[in-house]
């Protein structure tokens, strides 16, 4: 059984139809029949005293049950343009705006995916009846519509739709209804804190809607064009990082994300039972992925969900977020796992501004930001430079201790002012802030070859190189004061023989989110989950 | 905090580390400062009667903790050939195999990523000495080792590595050791059923090494060719469904697994406290993946972890696996869902066989299969000509009820007899067997718009139109005794307007299984669970 089968076994043997269901399908087949065998002409609901009644409508659910394939060419909102002028197109999308202009005219504006066309109805005869004005106007926002019509093109700029042509109206049907009442509004959902002000000025209040609203209906939240965007570009990240990584000799893997015992322990993991035995989820793919280079998989990535149940309520904390992880084998020094880092995100970034412009400009429009500084080659700066900085400015902290939220905010801060970058890698961290299987330095026992990297002065990225060696491994894990049998299996593949290597986990909705210099990391997990929030 | 980091914040307070701890490595440090001062040379343990001891023995630790980056480069052992005649070559792979030839010649078999080459060391005055060749002797196998050596190429064939040259060693140190004895040795894991049957034909008995051995000791497990290809080629066939769906317009996206309540109910859940509320993980993406499409992402994929907590101790169940998943708007027909399996599947064979000839002879070679028969363009049979198929073959099954596998295996024989594949999808499936989200079709209420798709008669995919109309999604739930309570955020998801859509979902492991034709689903799984295992 594939997935979404087998998740529905438990219902399977309930799913045998009883008659007296079967009867009431077949009731209800033949009602619909019997109302598409009424209209005669096309399959929709007709008004008997206008002639053109088969020319818009409400298609029954019959005809959407894969009925036939009529070979009809749909054409995409975000490809209609000038060159299509005079032609007739067909498309679907949904009712985002209507309006009427007395009884003879409306206009609905059109969504797809974001993008958005402007059709007229006007009443002329033989092609476009009173009664097909007057249904159009009836239509309930964000509702499911087919529409055909004459592509024109305006002599001035549309400013309510994003194509720059009209679709007038010669079909209208629509396909599938919504509720005559949204929670909340597309265009308000979609509206900035700019315009919300500026009309503030003007005397006028405009709906703002909050951030809890949004995720209670995420569904109607993730259809803006900032959400739209954001989405797509948070693929594209994915995507870049893949694909770098894969010309660089990484393949990707999946680890498990159930594991046994309480992971690396504390109040952190979530946990549960697995067939009688405790179990938890993987707080990160940590151990499996430094396995994997144990079992001479050399270089590996994994991109995948990640478990934390701790209780941060903060803007940038999830309790399931995507992490992109990475290890590899290293020759010689952990500055090989930084080189990739550097090449990586300069890559992905690159790659953004070049080929993401319609999406940054969709999300800039709603949340506006300023393009993320960066530079070629990225700077590295040792934890011993970044405390000597944050000294300089006045700010004193302990040189073995570790940066908190305010100290890595200043120091970027700092760092842009002086090297003209928001993007950059702090390394040779004290070795008592890093967990017990980062590798000390080799000229001393305060520092570890381990590195975070930060954008907009905030955190992204944590590396190191790792302890590859088992009896070392066991001296620091005690060190650590962890019960070394809790991680046995861990420990023991390194028994058998492993290269020294190294690796780094960046969280993706952080990258997207302060790429973007969104506010909040709920804006860039499609469905978040923190210690609040499980639904939708 | 990103991911590594993150999963030890509650060590990070023990983390500190006492003056005692610290007076420890400092001391563990100068004892190693010594060792490498007292090698005058290089940092290598010293026999002070050979003059070319700097030339071999154990790198102290110290050394491999970063500290130099000395700008030495290391040849890929994949990469070793005729056209380094020669040359000096450096290596860094395992000692797999060590044979001694007297006391004047040993043999070292060198592997890295399941490519090997031999290193012969010949005593010869300024070059090797007896104690060098002593030492390399005395290696334990799978130790990780740093090779220099000059390439020769021998008169005949070399059976027992897959370069096709040597290597003169003049160099050889030790990079980290591995225990000496092994719980599993790779040339018993890599050996196939065929050589252990002639073996024993010839009196001989060959060591075999059972699944679960194997997988208790998967870090060496996986170090054989055949599992270096099984997870190559899984990726390969990840990264062609990802760019075969990106150039039809999908992007990737990531749903949560933590899901409130007991999400589609039933024993096959994983439940959990999640911060006092009652929640288990997802059995599938399907809610989710369809709630994307009801915000206009219009058309989605995602790669991800599914649970199933299911007791089958089959062949091909696992409670934790990578769901291939995929949703899609579609405009008149769930053929067109089809259509996107036939062209995917098609394209993800092609590029199998096209290009993973090396990782695909690798598995052959352990795991002996026929390469898999699939039609340029697949074949189609409605659910009741395949009842129809079985009732001519003497098999009389339930015609609106499900297939077993036993009936599924019997049918793929039939069809590869008959029509020559062993890819099909079968399709309009009796709706009394599907769950309740899938669209009953136009023409029958006993009969749905739905498929599965087999490979060498196993069941891989399972897909179809879902009930895009939230009244009657209401209705088929109740219908299959579902409480509608319990789903009602999935329900309102289309109460906002939802377009016709359809999808699929695939396991990543069982494609793999299924093309390679092998016979467990462990085998394809990196680190499996099923409900007697949840380690290593």
């Amino acid at each position: 059984m594939s997935s979404e089968e087998a998740s529905h076994t438990e219902n399977a043997e309930e799913k045998k139809l009883s008659k007296k269901e079967l009867a009431k399908l077949e009731r209800q087949r033949k009602r619909q029949e019997a109302a598409a065998a009424a209209s005669a002409i096309s399959a929709v609901k007709i008004d008997e005293d206008d002639p053109l009644a088969a020319n818009y409508g409400e298609i029954p659910l019959n005809d959407l049950q894969s009925k036939e394939i009529s070979g009809k060419k749909w054409t995409k909102v975000e490809h209609l343009n000038s060159e299509l002028k005079d032609q007739v197109v067909l498309v679907r999308g949904r009712a985002q705006a209507i309006r009427a202009v007395g009884k003879k005219m409306a206009f609905v504006v059109v969504r797809k995916r974001g993008f958005t066309v402007q059709c007229v109805l006007t009443v002329a005869p033989d092609l476009v009846s009173p009664q097909m004005v007057k249904f159009a106007t009836s239509l309930s926002r964000e509702s499911i519509v087919d529409i055909e019509g004459v592509i024109s093109v305006p002599g001035q700029a549309i400013t309510g739709a994003s194509q720059q042509v009209e679709i007038q109206v010669r079909k209208l049907y629509c396909v599938n209804k919504a509720a005559p009442t949204l929670p909340i509004m597309i265009e308000d959902a979609a509206r900035s804190e700019v315009e919300i002000e500026k009309a503030l000025q003007a005397g006028e209040q405009l709906v703002r809607v909050n951030q809890d609203t949004r995720l209670n209906f995420r569904v109607l939240d993730i259809r803006t064009p900032a959400n739209q965007g954001i989405f797509r570009i948070q693929y594209h990240v994915e995507k870049i990082f893949r694909q770098f990584l894969e010309s660089e000799g990484f393949f990707g893997i999946h680890t498990p994300k159930l594991i046994a015992g309480s992971s690396e322990g504390g109040s952190a993991v979530f946990r549960l039972d697995y067939k009688g035995t405790p179990a938890c989820l993987a707080q990160s793919p940590q151990l499996h992925k430094q396995m994997s280079i144990c079992g001479d998989f050399n270089r590996v990535f994994e991109i995948g969900p990640v478990f934390r149940a701790e209780d941060s309520f903060t803007h940038r904390h999830l309790c399931e977020f995507t992490g992109l992880d990475v290890e590899m084998e290293i020759e010689e020094h952990y500055s090989e796992v930084m080189d990739i880092v550097d090449r990586l995100f300069v890559t992905i970034f690159d790659s953004l501004n070049e080929t993401c412009s319609k999406e940054l400009s969709a999300i800039n429009k709603q949340y506006p930001f300023d393009k993320l500084k960066y530079l070629r080659k990225t700077l590295r700066l040792t934890f011993e430079e970044g405390v000597q900085m944050l000294k300089e400015a006045g700010v004193e902290i302990d040189p073995l201790g570790d940066l908190n939220t305010e100290t890595e905010r200043k120091l970027g801060q700092l760092v842009l002012e002086k090297y003209g970058t928001e993007f950059y890698i702090l390394h040779r961290y004290p070795l008592a802030v890093r967990p017990f299987y980062t590798m000390p330095c080799h000229d001393s026992p305060n520092y570890s070859n381990s590195f975070d990297v930060f954008i907009r002065g905030e955190e992204i990225i944590s590396g190191a190189q790792r302890v590859h060696v088992p009896e070392f491994l066991v001296e620091r894990a005690q060190s650590c004061g962890i019960d070394v049998k809790t991680i046995s299996t861990y420990i023991d593949a390194f028994r058998y023989g492993a290269p020294p290597h190294g690796g780094f986990g960046v969280g993706l909705e952080r990258v997207v989110m302060l790429f973007c210099a969104l506010n909040n990391i709920r804006k860039t997990s499609l469905f978040p989950r923190d210690p609040q929030r499980i639904a939708p």
